[in-house]
Parts: structure tokens; C-alpha cells; sequence
């Protein structure tokens, strides 16, 4: 336990983005010497989109060194390009000898990635080349680094016919050609709903090559999508509030309703609302992978994968809630992406939970977000930005209110 | 009937290489309007390692103007780099229109794919680029084109315990919450076995995407491994001749026992030689991809897989019978790959076999291969480049004989 529990000297790939920035805090407040590598390209990514955090982020630079002034722990930070700068993270590898790495550096939107050729181009470049790119510098170094890696329950695929979802490997049953059934257990079958998606399937063949031809220590997390803005660490100061995303491409949809609500723009529910979808808070994103840390495979484990994921909600039940708890009108627009319109969706979190994750529930957190975040940032909007526009294919249509 | 045979415009992407070179010459023969898209890479990679074909190939130019002379048929040729200039792919695809693509250009070796952290970054960058640029471009140009692509066995791994590996998808069982049992069928799992074979994974997620949200039309054959050296068109001009490759990481099994008995080389096997493989001969590969453009999905159809392979042999086997043949010794030298030492392997191959296949054997070509090519050209052989040099882990040893 002790060794397991040790300060660890820890990388953070994408440390300046919406889990990675609060991650980096968390890791930092509990002792461990955390590195952010990250190449600003989110905050790039807004000036493309001409949108903007609701909140107020600052500058990666103010960021930590109010977190110095606030903790008197330093965070140090390299802007890199990891899916293009090998070198330079190799070196960083040899000469840092992290003992994990926390890959979030990879580009996060579904519908960002939908948008033209040139972004999917860009999310598969990138994803892949990042990806890629650390797990043969981990190679190349010797290093013995665990890779704890930030993936999707997107990655199921949804609409799972009865089954509970597991975490990440499938029991199965074949037929010989005696006749006789094999049990076997394998990676869950994927079925990505978009180019970002299927980005992390093919990142989970990544991991089960390495860690098959050269015993590479990797945990990939299959989270939900996040909701909430602050931790206990963001918190501590304004200087190091969390980001926001509201617009049509980078919002996540609990937190967009909310947001809408705040602003009097109608609560945007895609078709029927039918979908059902996992969610967590990102408080509890950042205390999983301080669990994942915690709890490393070795050298000769598979791949470690979990759930991470505390609710499961219907779209359209929490465009209610938050329309009840806010006074908002609900908008049912276009689904702008080809998804099935109604779905159910079990999924096991069990391995989270024994290692002793207690989940933050909608019931506490919700209103605090709306008081907190989304009414004291609501000046902040730019209401063109809120309706998704980016859709799957010709045939699907923005989602923009009458 | 008439439809599906009517002569077609085919885009040959790679059509200078080993498989690309007398597939173009096929298609071209058969009367369709070939275009080829190489950017001669194999030939730079041959420059790289100071190798060369067995054969004396000539330029892709010579190559096009001796089979114009010989067929009175035109191919056409542009110089594009499919991973970098998409602009320029999507410009062909959007003023030539073809009615199919068949996809050669991806690096096809694994040793090479294995050599250093350069040669996996350069494998995993050009492959996953160039079909996802291919896929990108068929929807962008709103042609409704069906793509062709040549993937491998090897993306199934070796061993099966009892069963017969499928044409691409697995019937299973799973259980559902209710106990009840729920029949699947899946993308059989991968386990690939180098990197090369893990992009052909990859690839394999790309194509049921971009088929499950745009209807593309694709095939993906799971070929076996190449042997022989000509087809009936490459054997009508000796300027036409394809490529015999027979250094360490670029020649096939089989081919390199031919040559290496031709020139005096002990057959090299590694470790016991008890790796079973799939087998497909050059012509047969050629005809395969006629079979596969008459036999198109359609725009309603998932991913079409053929397991594109005739025989299956036991590499000692094979070894002992080129010995046989020639006299030649065998050496049994370290495994440079990391894989287990036997395996058995059964595979259907009924889909080619129902569309007219009739398979060229091991027994009536290999003896014509050993005279006509490996014999005559024995004398162009640097012997120094026969050793598999290119070790999975730094565990393994390079395959030299003592």
C-alpha cells in the first residue's frame, strides 16, 4: 500500500483542457509533482470556433502560478505537439522519468469532429499520431510509466439489447468446429457514433498491441460525459476556474441545459430526447484518476479498463429537471447526428466503486452549478453559439430552435 | 449481370506495388479505364534500405508505355502522397469519377513496421492517413464509388482453439441480465500481431463507420500471404515484370525459401517453424480483385469481408519442401517476432470459392517459380540482405543463420 500510495511524479498530456486543468490541481493537492504538455489547442479551437469559455479561464501561465501562491505546490508546463513533436517527448521522458502519465491530449468533440473533412482529418491525425506517439516513447525510453488514458463509454456503442455493459472486456461464447461452445472473454465489440468516437476504439487497439508485444502498464477509462464545471481545487481561487462549454460543439448537454436555462434560451433537447446516456460529475472525474493511479496493473496484466460513469439519465427526463428547477421552456429541435432516437443503456461501474469512488449525485450538484456557474457567468454568452450546427451527414439538420 | 460487368473507371491507389503493379495490369486487361495513385514509396523504402527487387523492375513510366505498346491499353498515373495531399486525391476523385478504388497504399510489411520507433510512427501515420483520407474524400465528393481495400489474415491472430476462422464476422452468444442468451454477430476480435497488422485493425473500425453513417460501399479482403511473382499479363514483356522481394523485411515467407535455395542461402526458419499461415498465389490475388469489383455491396449492405487466401501450411513444412525441390539446407534460426511458437489455423474461404476461384496450387507453380525467377535472377542477389534483422522487442534476436 505504501509503495502504491507514494507521490508519484505524474504527466498531465492535455493538462490546460476542461478534465485535464482540474486534474492537474487534484494530483498536485495530493502531493504528487505534476507536469502539464499541452499545446493550448483547445483554447485554438475557440478562436476557430469563435466561442468562448462561460467562465473566465485564465492564461495557462496565471493559472499556475496562482496555483503556486494558492497550494505552494508548482505545476511545471511545456507546450508541445505531441502528435507531431516526438522528439520532444521522448526527451521529456528520459530526462523527467514520469512515473504516469495521464493522457488527455486528445481532441474531445463528437460534433467538432462531424464538422467538415478537415475535422475529421484533424481528430484522426491527431488522436492517432498523440496516442501513438506516447505509447512508442514509452517504449523507446525504457521507461516503466503506467499510461492512464481517457476514454468513452461512447465506445460501446448504445443500445445494448438486455446486456449490462461491463467494463471493457466481453464473456462470450463460440462454437467449435466439433460443435462444442468456447467461452472467451474479449474487447467489447465497438460501435462508435461519431469520427471522435471511433477515434478511441482505435485507440484501445493501440493499448491491447503495446501492452501485449511490449508489457506496457495502461489503464483506459471509459468515462461518460461530464458534467459540472468545479472542484475543490478550482474553487480555491476565480483565477483557476475550470472551463465552461456552452456552445454547440464543446458543450456537453446536461451542462448546456443548464446554461440555456440561465440565459432564457430554450432548454435544445435533439429529437425525441429519447437517448439515454452516462454521466458523471467533474469532481468525480478527477478523484478516478487519482483511484486509476492508485491502482495500476503490472507489467504482465492486460489492459486495465473501468467504467467511469456514476448515473445513467434520458435526455429529454433531465431537459425536464432542469426545466422544473429553472423555469425554462423546453425546445425539441433537429437531431443533428444519425443515432438511433430512443435507447437503453445498463452499465457496470463496479470497479470504481470498490476502489472507494463515492459519486456526487445530480441531486446535490445540479442546483449549485445553476446558481454558481451559469447565472453568475451568464453575461458572458454569445447566444449564436448555442445551437449545434455541425451535423452527421447532408441528410441530418442543425438543431436550432424555431 | 450485364451491369455489374460492364467495364468500369478503377482507381489503383499503390498500383505500382507488389499486389497494386499486375492487379492494375489485370484490370486493364479485363477493359476497365485503370488509374493508378502511387507515390513510388516502396521504391523509396527499397532505397532506404539498400534493397532491391529480384527482379529487374523498371520505372512506373517504362512500366505504362511497354504495356501500352503490348495491350494497346492506356493507364493512367498520378504522383500523390494519399496521406498528405488530400486536396489533390479529393480534386481526382471529384473530376474522374471512378466507379471504384481499389486501396493498396498502406506499408505492408511488418518487419519493417517493427524496425524502430521511426518505422511504427511512419506505419501507423501513412496507413491510418491514407484510408481515412480515401474515406473522407469518397463522402466529401458525394460519389457513390465502391472501395476495395486489401487488409490481412493477420488481423485475426493465430490460434483459435477448434475454430474455423470466419469471413470477417463472429456469431456469438453473450447472456443477457435476464440470463437469457442473446445471438451477435460481431467484427471478429483482433489480435494482430506487429503494428502493420494492428493499422489493418484499425482500418477495419474506419470502414465500419464510415459504411454505418455515410452507406459507403466497401470490401475488405483479409489476404493471406503473397507468393509467386508474375500473372499472365506481367508475364507478357520481361519490362513488365513485378517485384520479388526477398531481404529480411520485405520478402514473404515463402518467396525468400525459393531464393534462398536458388542462391546457395540456407532456407532460414525461425524458431521451430511451427507458425502456421494462409497462403494466395499473385494470380490468384489479381483475380480475387476482379471477383470483388463484379460483386460489390450495396448501398443497404454492412462491410463486405472475404478471407482472401487458398491454402494454409505449416512454415517447416513448406521449408522441407523447398528443400526437397532444391537441395537447399535448412538453418533454424531465432524468431525475430514475437508470437507463439505454434499454431494451428483453419480458415473458410468459401465467399472467393461461390464467385469462381479456382486457386492455384502450391504444387503446380512452385517448381516454375524456382526456374523461372528465383534461378534466373539469383545472380542480382546481395546476400546481405537476406537475415531478418528487425526484432519485435529488444528480447528477440535477429533470424541469422551461425
Amino acid at each position: 500500500m505504501n509503495l502504491t500510495n507514494r507521490k508519484k511524479k505524474v504527466f498531465v498530456l492535455g493538462g490546460d483542457g476542461f478534465c485535464g486543468w482540474p486534474t492537474s490541481l487534484h494530483l498536485s493537492n495530493l502531493g504528487h509533482e505534476v507536469t502539464i504538455i499541452d499545446n493550448l489547442s483547445r483554447r485554438n479551437i475557440d478562436n476557430e470556433l469563435e466561442a468562448e469559455s462561460l467562465t473566465p479561464i485564465q492564461p495557462i501561465g496565471t493559472r499556475l502560478k496562482v496555483w503556486e501562491e494558492v497550494s505552494g505546490n508548482k505545476i511545471g508546463f511545456y507546450n508541445v505537439n505531441l502528435a507531431e513533436d516526438y522528439e520532444q517527448l521522448l526527451h521529456l521522458l528520459k530526462t523527467e522519468k514520469p512515473d504516469a502519465i495521464v493522457h488527455f491530449a486528445e481532441q474531445r468533440s463528437a460534433p467538432y469532429s462531424m464538422k467538415s473533412s478537415k475535422h475529421k482529418r484533424y481528430t484522426v491525425n491527431n488522436n492517432m499520431n498523440v496516442t501513438h506517439n506516447v505509447l512508442c516513447a514509452m517504449v523507446e525510453s525504457g521507461l516503466d510509466s503506467h499510461l492512464v488514458h481517457l476514454g468513452t463509454m461512447g465506445v460501446y456503442g448504445y443500445g445494448t439489447a438486455g446486456m449490462k455493459i461491463p467494463e471493457g472486456y466481453l464473456d462470450i461464447e463460440v462454437k467449435a468446429e466439433t460443435g462444442e461452445r468456447i467461452e472467451q472473454q474479449i474487447l467489447y465489440p465497438t460501435n462508435p457514433g461519431s469520427i471522435y468516437h471511433m477515434t478511441k476504439s482505435q485507440d484501445q487497439l493501440l493499448f491491447q498491441y503495446y501492452n501485449k508485444n511490449d508489457n506496457l502498464r495502461i489503464t483506459d477509462l471509459h468515462q461518460g460525459i461530464v458534467w459540472g464545471t468545479n472542484t475543490k481545487e478550482t474553487n480555491l481561487d476565480e483565477r483557476l476556474i475550470n472551463r465552461f462549454d456552452y456552445d454547440g460543439d464543446y458543450g456537453t448537454v446536461l451542462n448546456r441545459f443548464l446554461m440555456q436555462a440561465a440565459v432564457g434560451y430554450p432548454i435544445t433537447v435533439h429529437g425525441t430526447g429519447g437517448q439515454t446516456r452516462a454521466f458523471i460529475h467533474i469532481q468525480d472525474t478527477v478523484r478516478c484518476i487519482e483511484l486509476a493511479l492508485e491502482n495500476a496493473p503490472t507489467r504482465d496484466e492486460r489492459v486495465m479498463i473501468f467504467n467511469q460513469m456514476t448515473e445513467t439519465h434520458r435526455v429529454n427526463d433531465l431537459a425536464k429537471l432542469v426545466s422544473e428547477m429553472t423555469d425554462g421552456d423546453i425546445a425539441y429541435v433537429s437531431n443533428p447526428r444519425k443515432e438511433a432516437a430512443e435507447n437503453e443503456l445498463h452499465v457496470k461501474n463496479d470497479l470504481f466503486l470498490s476502489k472507494g469512488l463515492k459519486p456526487t449525485t445530480l441531486q446535490e450538484g445540479l442546483l449549485r452549478e445553476v446558481t454558481d456557474i451559469a447565472k453568475q457567468y451568464a453575461y458572458r454568452a454569445d447566444h449564436s453559439k448555442i445551437p449545434a450546427t455541425s451535423t452527421w451527414t447532408k441528410e441530418q439538420k442543425p438543431g436550432i430552435p424555431e
